[in-house]
């Protein structure tokens, strides 16, 4: 098997994540479907407890060290929705959780992380962020690092989100990727695993979406996917506040790239609506600072 | 019977709209849950077709009218939801809908009426919506006057979201309102139907919650309610924030008042959670002015 998981995998952390992450509603929206001239649905993995998809990936990634005989604690480093998720499945499994958040981290983030989610937080100089959890782990005998999407476990378990919408399985799967990020279309069109262009990404609005593919996610990516396509800064902000403004779904900017993809000609020309008649948008998360994007929008004249 | 309306009617109202209407979900939430110590649950009509659970109503009264025969035009006068709902029910029942909104009425509200819902729309001074409308319906031989809340048939079907929601019968009914527009409270509290203070609605954020109780409404409010709580402006916008970061649904402000009683210490004290251990909750709308109520709620130190 070329790949790190296989389907059974995704079966299998559907089993372990079920009791505890919430079964998120599929929604249907007249404009879209209109705009779209097709039956359009929405996932909307922003109602997942933490706020975006990544609590699936978490929760297995517990549960399988827990059933595997672990008991120290998990460890991982992030200062964004991987820390605030590895932290609820550690507080809601009885494994503490151990986050190394950099010294940049906002204040909110970390005190969601440290507050309401009960973890242990060690702050570090950005730039020493493994060596710190390296640290972390070397104290905790029998501590698990839990990588945020290079970890088998975890994806595995985001895979579980296409076994809830139930979009069956004779389907195209197209990527949506912000335009000043697209290390991923890169990577898929040359065929080798690609970096951010000069090293470091662009501060895309889309602040989800900014990590790169991995040599595990890439395999996958790269044979089971059919498309890529970008979306503009602007244009990614127009479709958030359409799915604000008509969905009443308050999503986060990373979560209006596939909704740009859906409604933008290239998709149309690609995959006509009379042949590709229904299409399932996962709406991926919900944390937005509104006050900060609304600014951004009211910039770029929206 | 004392009432305009049966149980039965409600019945019968759900069989009418049930084909039209979205059935909007039920969520939960651990924050609101573990904030008010029982189990919560958010029926989430901000999801509805066109924003609030006003379409429901429309509907319900736009197809009794062709059902008794009707089929020349449905008419009214609103400058809000209301406004939307019967232009979209007529819409989608192929008649006609005639709305008088008053020349005051916001812009994007009109046009929304009359190019996204494909409504008639004749514009009108403010004080001569009964007049204006009562000229369109007498130049249209056979068309109905639906009320926005006091049409029985109105009434009724704003009554199925409790049938979708499932709540059991055996409940305690908790009235919301803004502490400055308290019409509602001040009627239930004396006994007799009360206007506005002043005559005229204090200008709360919960616009949508400015219109007084009626002779209909009032006799049901009366004697089948068991209480009316009401909440102040900050905690208004303080709530409607909170759903909005916690639950990713957008609100508009009318359905953070709900939110405000929930978590109150009138209510908890009234209804302690050892006794009380499921509480629901309708998010009633979603029609909000996102940019505009951030401002408020910046300039309330929120």
């Amino acid at each position: 098997m070329p790949y790190c998981i296989s389907s059974e995998d995704v079966d299998e952390a559907y089993e372990h994540v079920n009791p505890c992450v919430t079964r998120t509603p599929v929604l249907t929206s007249t404009f879209f479907s209109t705009l779209s001239s097709r039956d359009v649905q929405f996932k909307c993995e922003a109602f997942q407890k933490t706020g975006p998809f990544k609590f699936r990936g978490a929760t297995n990634a517990t549960r399988m060290y827990i059933e595997g005989g672990g008991g120290t604690a998990v460890v991982t480093h992030s200062s964004g929705n991987h820390a605030q998720a590895l932290a609820l499945a550690g507080s809601m499994n009885d494994i503490p959780a151990h986050i190394i958040m950099p010294n940049n981290a906002p204040e909110a983030k970390r005190r969601a992380v440290e507050d309401t989610y009960k973890a242990n937080v060690t702050i570090c100089d950005p730039t020493k962020r493994q060596e710190t959890a390296d640290g972390v782990l070397a104290s905790l005998d029998g501590a698990e690092f839990i990588h945020p999407s290079e970890d088998p476990r975890v994806i595995a378990s985001q895979g579980t989100v296409s076994k809830e919408a139930a979009w069956g399985d004779n389907v195209k799967i197209v990527l949506a990727e912000p335009e000043i990020v697209d290390d991923a279309k890169r990577s898929f069109e040359s065929g080798e695993l690609q970096g951010h262009e000069g090293g470091v990404a662009k501060p895309s609005v889309a602040d989800g979406l900014k990590t790169t593919l991995g040599l595990n996610t890439f395999a996958i990516v790269k044979d089971l996917c059919d498309d890529i396509m970008t979306v503009s800064e602007k244009e990614i902000l127009r479709c958030t506040k359409l799915v604000w403004e008509r969905m009443k779904v308050m999503i986060e900017p990373s979560a209006g790239v596939g909704v740009g993809v859906l409604i933008s000609d290239e998709f149309k020309e690609k995959y006509p609506a009379d042949k590709y008649k229904r299409v399932g948008v996962v709406l991926c998360g919900g944390n937005v600072d509104v006050g900060k994007t609304i600014v951004k929008m009211q910039e770029m004249g929206l």
